[in-house]
């Protein structure tokens, strides 16, 4: 379930005058920007996207940009793009932006959506930077990660309910042997965890829980250092699921750190990166 | 340019009725079935079996598999399936109902394709077997095959047509020295032919050619033993390309072997088989 709150009709000319207004003269009128774009949902904010550029012959995210800084005009500019172009541009600071890469961007995004929707990522990734995305990601790592990221970014998986119950417990017999060994790269479990579906893979799961009485996500849990949680995190996973299923991550929130993740936004960002925020998250303003 | 000759008109009725007739009684008339179905292109195959199955209830192919044999069988069969249905179940055979792995036909497939037109017949293979294309593959291989297979089958390449030439010479490089240094398995070259568009590659390839003047292809071809032409590979190239590009492998063929593909498939085989390849060859009868 999304958390964004906007109105069933909007008038485009209405919003791009007053967005328009906002930015016009000293100072920008951030307050303005955050009540109209905090309330538009994807293909509202195209409308007005073109409807601007028709108006002022100026291309809205552009004067965004410049109008705006720092996080708030980060979150402001993937806000305003299409969802998909949003997150090729998002993958594509994840693996050529950062210093070293940041695969928890690419590894969310690649598995919140559906095959045939991450494909549309992938296209708009090509469109916009005349490369696929495998090929930028598979140059800009090795070994290991490599053969993981390149799998599960490139893998078409299947999106079918059908379980297969023998297959679920022979490969969970495999994870287990790889891990008793400690083979945490062992070439089987990169396999299985790139190629079956999400619903078999999850039968796997449970089945090696049953059978070994331990989740597998707490053995690997352990074999991972976990990273901090940063500005560009909070938003990603909220401009990303704005729109999708955000009071859902809302809640699962709320149940692991008995604190809303609105009160932790408000208490670890500040001004009006904070106030699009909170928008987002469907408080009103 | 295609091989196939067939009608811009023809009724699916009669054909129907025709093929109905051929079918009846004692003995099968193939004759007769070439000249129809030998005739007919991809939408029109599609109609007649919509058309047969509505006027005798009764499913064409099915009907088919049982009035023929051997070769001949199994052509007809995979002119009679929807082009993507047909190579999903060429990929399908080469993955799983072989003693060892036909990966031939698995690169073959993956490379005359679009990566749009790749993605259907995937799709195509999801909708039949209810598993993806690039689970059985990694589950019947290992090692370096499957880290070339998989990911030659999986990756989503960039199709365009922009060339950069920095990076083809210095990709040229990695893979010379790579060469050199005897390791035909080595990351870097997997990861080069697997994910870089097919402009892009052409261009490294060139380049290769010009700095050291020698064709990695090749190179390669010393380093691979060569297998046999059989009846299912014959079956496969005229049947999946003879609505496609056939008449381009035929001035190859000849180019190559100085005797035209047409006179060699009637050297080799025979009977109701060679009459229904020659039609798709585009002999007339």
């Amino acid at each position: 379930m999304a958390t964004l709150i906007c109105p069933e009709e909007h008038s485009p000319v209405t919003d791009a005058e007053a967005i328009r207004k906002a930015c016009k003269g000293w100072g920008t009128d951030e307050k303005a920007l955050i009540s109209i774009l905090g309330h538009r949902n994807a293909s509202q904010r195209k409308i007005i996207r073109k409807t601007y550029e028709e108006m002022y012959n100026e291309d809205l995210v552009k004067r965004l940009e410049s109008e705006l800084s720092g996080h708030f005009e980060k979150a402001v500019y993937r806000w305003m793009l299409d969802p998909q172009e949003r997150d090729a541009v998002i993958l594509h600071v994840a693996i050529k932006e950062k210093p070293i890469l940041d695969y928890t961007s690419i590894v969310e995004l690649s598995c919140i959506y559906s095959p045939h929707d991450f494909l549309s990522v992938k296209c708009a990734y090509q469109a916009r930077y005349k490369r696929s995305l495998e090929e930028d990601l598979a140059q800009h790592c090795t070994g290991d990660l490599r053969k993981l990221l390149v799998s599960v970014v490139g893998i078409y998986r299947y999106a079918g309910d059908e379980i297969d119950a023998k297959l679920a417990k022979s490969e969970a017999d495999v994870i287990y042997n790889a891990i008793k060994s400690k083979e945490f790269n062992h070439e089987e479990i990169v396999r299985i965890i790139t190629t079956r579906s999400k619903t078999q893979l999850r039968a796997t799961l449970n089945r090696y829980k049953d059978d070994y009485t331990s989740s597998l996500t707490k053995v690997i849990r352990r074999a991972l250092t976990k990273s901090g949680t940063d500005e560009e995190s909070v938003t990603r996973v909220i401009v990303s699921r704005a729109e999708k299923d955000l009071e859902v991550i809302k809640e699962l929130y709320y149940k692991r750190n008995s604190v809303s993740l609105d009160h932790a936004v408000s208490k670890h960002t500040s001004g009006d990166y904070m106030d699009f925020l909170l928008t987002l998250l469907g408080n009103k303003n």
